[in-house]
């Protein structure tokens, strides 16, 4: 078995980049309404990959680059059942339940707007994602005063109270 | 660390098969009331891998070649806490978000009637799924005509509108 | 890429140990919340890699030794966007949902009280989580009075009726 | 105000019928897709009673006759903004969480194969449900051999184990 | 058509009701087993008022004075369908998402330790919940002051961070 | 018992309104982190009727005309443990299901921007609500060319495919 790390491009450095595991060619529709419905005037792009028959890569979306880069994406990953949205004026925050509830989806492997590796294993033509690489290994332990400068900066981002 | 890829055996063609990890024998009675009230007279088998005293494979189901295709999958994978449902009568998006919603399962790893290979880490006795291979890798991305084919067969199976 | 097999310390036996992919430093306290909230009096310790920027481990909980047992397996585990949640006085299935509906988490890996390895891949510094060893593997298969035995076990324990 | 109790009719005794608050018309082309993917094959019609415009009663299903029967019952009910879903050979137990989790759907009244009143508020041409009458009221208090009839005629049912 | 405001009766002053509406008796089953694992060594009771056939009133629990309780309130309300649950050491929110997630369960109508009233409508012996009197109703809006000690406050409780 | 039917005022035609029954004064910090995060930059306002102790309409918002409009529906209602929202750039497809998961709701009265009367029952100064009149009562039933209209608008819309 051959283990890939494949680097995931993003068309811009704030596009959030959520990749799983479905089943199944409605995930595409499926997740598509889940986004669209979230978010007023979302922009995003999705792709799945289907794993038999034409095995193609569907694809959809409500702006074209954003749609591409998730086809890319799924030909670099290039796994029977795995998608890949691509999020552009959303966060995953406002995305991520309404896709972990969509009924063709497994799991959820990542979300992240950080430079995103995914890890790959290959066997006779067959590939399958087996994690990520998401961002950078920590640094450092929370002290008090990091503490209190995450409860502010929460709190001034509007997120908490 | 040792890598295998467990070939999965399905009773037959259009048997689905369904991987995940949860916790605590419970699992079998709880994926077992989850999945008989999702679908009326589902026929299905459920084994779940305990992982500790006994360390027994648990199993139910509603058919018994169901239940011994999941309990000869749960063998050959041979990875604590991992729980496999096989699935005939019954689709994936039938069951897939009750399994989810079922309080002692951490993650499904896959839900699939193609030929499947679960990728198993092992290191001193013990054993951890880490991925899956389902079915076939991508060989093209979907064009205008493939797209508008979707949309009809997604129609013509009345799961859209 | 490297794999490691990272043996998790839990500060006594009993203690359940929960592992789950995840994205922004909100998760902190959003699973704080969620676990305050899901059983009165309860002891646990909750820490999360960030990925980006500072790079630190956030953490919180409400007992002082769960705490820093959650951050010392975020230490060992190092990889980007992973949290720990160290669980005292309460099981997994009274927490399990109520985390996987916290809107930063993408999957949940394991939640176990047996001993535990987390497989971790590494590549040029970046590191992340690929699967568990979630204590031993299966010895035998369930037979009728191991069925029967778990069936009075599972209603001692008052779970089921 | 005036109250009215309004007999609800069911094609068969054993339909079940599902009254709810939702908004907006895309309820129910969801309410549609949720249905048709919980049951392999089933047979149901729903119907709304959009509240603004044109103000007409949208219907679909996949058994014309239990599509009728529910805009019977809408128009019945004449309240903006009510759905009703008539199910054939389903249970709600095994659709009801999906039509909960709708994200349209503000609340269900009822789910119910029993004879029901919906009760409606009618005040200057504007009517809304207050609730239901369904089915007869309790005539005494379960005593341990009742119990034990229960819990028996549930595993017989399958349903526990 | 009659209104009755039924005055329901808790044995402690601390102790917390949730009324709601579902359908079929294995909802008295499905709620012991999602509030039993919901809060370890939870006391509480549960009444459900079967709607067909005997029309019983069934009951189940972890406290004797708990399930009377509940039962008194079901007899009381005596409307088909309608479940009661009476809560000692646990709180509203440690229990209500997994409630509202039975399967079996329409709506929840309140979830209080205040006074409550249940306003039941009947007509020709069957009787229905419409809504509830849960505690007083607002004598003021909260000004710069109340809004910081209820800031306060819910940190106190350990709530919110 | 009196019934009153208060009529809801909003700040602009295009708001949306939900009224729900909750529990706890907690739900005022709650739903605002819901809401919040559902999307970007969402302007709303919340209030609830905190039902003992001082009985004060607690709110909250990002908004202040949005949330003074919660707070005088709040008052108007008069209700213990009812909340109001009014939502200004998103629609309640948008946070429905956001809010219906909050672990202090119990129910959701009704989302809507039509015209909008709460039912209010009143016994000895206590208050509830027991049903909503949202909108205009259906004038018809859809026909095949209003059906068409309605799929083409709900794809022209962008929600469905």
């Amino acid at each position: 078995m051959e283990l890939h790390a494949i680097e995931i491009a993003r068309p811009a450095a704030d596009v959030n980049v959520i990749v799983g595991q479905a089943h199944f060619i409605k995930t595409v529709e499926d997740l598509y309404e889940a986004i669209v419905q979230a978010v007023p005037g979302v922009r995003f792009g999705v792709a799945f990959s289907e794993a038999s028959g034409p095995c193609l890569i569907r694809h959809t979306g409500t702006e074209p680059a954003l749609e591409a880069a998730a086809v890319a994406a799924a030909v670099a990953i290039a796994a029977g059942h795995v998608f890949v949205v691509m999020l552009g004026n959303a966060f995953p925050v406002n995305v991520l339940n309404q896709i972990k509830a969509v009924s063709e989806v497994c799991q959820v492997f990542c979300a992240t707007a950080n430079p995103l590796r995914v890890i790959v294993a290959e066997q006779d033509g067959a590939r399958g994602v087996i994690g990520v690489l998401d961002g950078a290994a920590p640094r450092g332990v929370e002290g008090e005063a990091d503490r209190a400068e995450r409860h502010v900066m929460l709190r001034r981002f509007g997120y908490k109270q």
